[in-house]
């Protein structure tokens, strides 16, 4: 999971999800984290997804290709199973911000 | 720099910093990822900043008020400067998305 996506030409959309873990999580954060991922590469409109985590901050970003893709992937039932966990006990804290992806541009380092 | 940004009601941009760092990036880049916030805080038009890193991959969110409030930043001589060591010394790849945030929500836990 710790690799970058790869994604088409813009536009495409950005669901940036900045979460602040509580200290104590308690059981089933690491396999639902690991379940969601899996579950959402088979939504439709699935784009990417990347994910890093410093000191509790964390930060996860999944690219989609419209906005009918993300709302169908905040209903499955699964994930709203999650969104319930995370409130009632993994996070103190919690943002969600959608994008639309304008522009973008990449470096990779040139093999020499 | 591990805590979420605060950010005003949407509409507001992203940049979405995606990087792999080299496994020995060399002198030099605690320092300038420090001095990169710092520089960023005082641009016009600088709303907010995330960054969190697992196993090498790197996310950074800065949140911006405007395009022109991002194309400045771009553009000042430090951050240019940082640019071309990013991409002599420090990372493998990196990919820059520009997205306009069109909603966000959030989660706080009650106390209790």
């Amino acid at each position: 999971m710790t690799e970058p996506a790869q994604t088409p030409e813009p536009p495409y959309f950005a669901v940036i999800f900045t979460s602040m873990r509580r200290e104590q999580p308690g059981d089933g954060f690491a396999e639902a984290d690991e379940r969601l991922f899996a579950l959402a590469q088979d939504q439709p409109g699935f784009l990417g997804y990347e994910t890093a985590d410093t000191d509790g901050l964390g930060i996860t970003v999944s690219y989609w290709e419209s906005e009918t893709a993300i709302a169908a992937w905040k209903a499955v039932t699964e994930h709203r199973a999650a969104q319930d966990q995370g409130r009632a006990r993994w996070f103190d804290s919690y943002q969600v911000r959608v994008a639309r992806v304008e522009r973008a541009y990449e470096f990779t380092r040139p093999t020499s």
